[in-house]
């Protein structure tokens, strides 16, 4: 349970909104001074009220008749979200997603800082991807502790990955992304985000069909 | 709007949690005949009340008292979602996260055929990624109308994403998966469903930073 400043409960679903609106007010900036909510929620496809609501548990941002004041509105998000210090990460699982991961422009730009890639597979231990080296999934709690790693992004097969979440929990991280394609079994001990790609298409595929022409 | 059997909307969030079902009775197939709303719910994480509304809008699945018939349910969702027959499916933008779909594995078991790579840059035209062929974006209608291709996936960087976007609507692909990190600009006209990295990570680094301990 993660409480706002008001101390009441943060839902979930607003916390997975706020990087949303960090992104507008980003796109926003230079491109005036302030913005009301009405016009922030009509960019943003939701109401006025829906905006006021999300952001006053972060603080105290609008004011009455004024609206938002987009810099302050950028600077203060960007503090909540942590895009300006930098966030230890390590990708479990050397796969094609993983190996795309090391990459992925936006992460450097987020404070998403990928220090190393763990692998079960012997073949590919000691190499380094992208400057980046494989490391033996043996070693994984060590180097957690010595490199204050908060998250892990799994990109492993589905069947060893609750294995390997159980795993990082007890290893100290703090937080996992879960490429795999199933929902990890953990009981709410760390946060945990879902990228579940062909859940996505799927319900992509069923709206194609069922829409009207 | 999608409406369902009995002629309601379908909200967009339980279309999106379909695909969820389907993950849940593919792993209980071979586990048992049936299994009742509220231990389905249990093992989801919602109530039973909440899947039986979710499930009601596709079908008349279950039988006070008995349940949902695993195998039923299972062949049922994979009708509706169209696991066993073949979704056409291009990818705009090889760069590291398009050309790392050209090998996602999970693709071909949910019935998503990857036909065709898009790109810009004349260089990588012609290339073959994973026996897949990079096409000029010039040729993108002609494609799209000949090999009867459906959805996009979008790997494109974010400053060309809108105009790719309407470009694809007007070629006649009729939904879109974006991985760019921002919302498309297309007023409904086609469905979108989009994988936001850095949203889900900044997300979970938020709620690392402020859990109690």
């Amino acid at each position: 349970m993660i409480k706002g400043k008001d101390g009441t409960v943060i839902p979930k679903v607003v916390i997975e909104r706020l990087p949303r609106y960090y992104r507008y007010f980003d796109w926003l900036d230079n491109q005036g001074e302030k913005i009301s909510s009405k016009n922030l929620g009509d960019l943003m496809g939701s109401s006025a009220s829906q905006v006021r609501l999300d952001l006053s548990y972060f603080g105290d941002f609008g004011q009455q008749g004024y609206g938002y004041n987009i810099k302050k509105l950028k600077s203060e998000l960007a503090k909540i979200l942590r895009i300006n210090s930098r966030t230890n990460t390590i990708i479990i699982g050397v796969g094609n997603v993983g190996r795309a991961l090391t990459r992925y422009k936006p992460f450097s730009s987020s404070g998403i800082y990928i220090s190393a890639l763990f692998d079960i597979k012997p073949s590919i231990i000691g190499e380094m991807v992208n400057n980046i080296m494989v490391h033996d999934i043996k070693n994984l709690a060590e180097y957690v502790t010595v490199n204050n790693i908060e998250i892990a992004i799994m990109a492993v097969p589905k069947e060893i990955a609750n294995e390997i979440a159980s795993s990082l929990v007890k290893c100290g991280i703090k937080g996992i992304l879960n490429f795999a394609p199933l929902d990890l079994d953990l009981r709410n001990k760390i946060p945990v985000e879902n990228i579940h790609i062909i859940d996505k298409i799927l319900a992509l595929s069923f709206m194609i069909k069922e829409r009207p022409e």
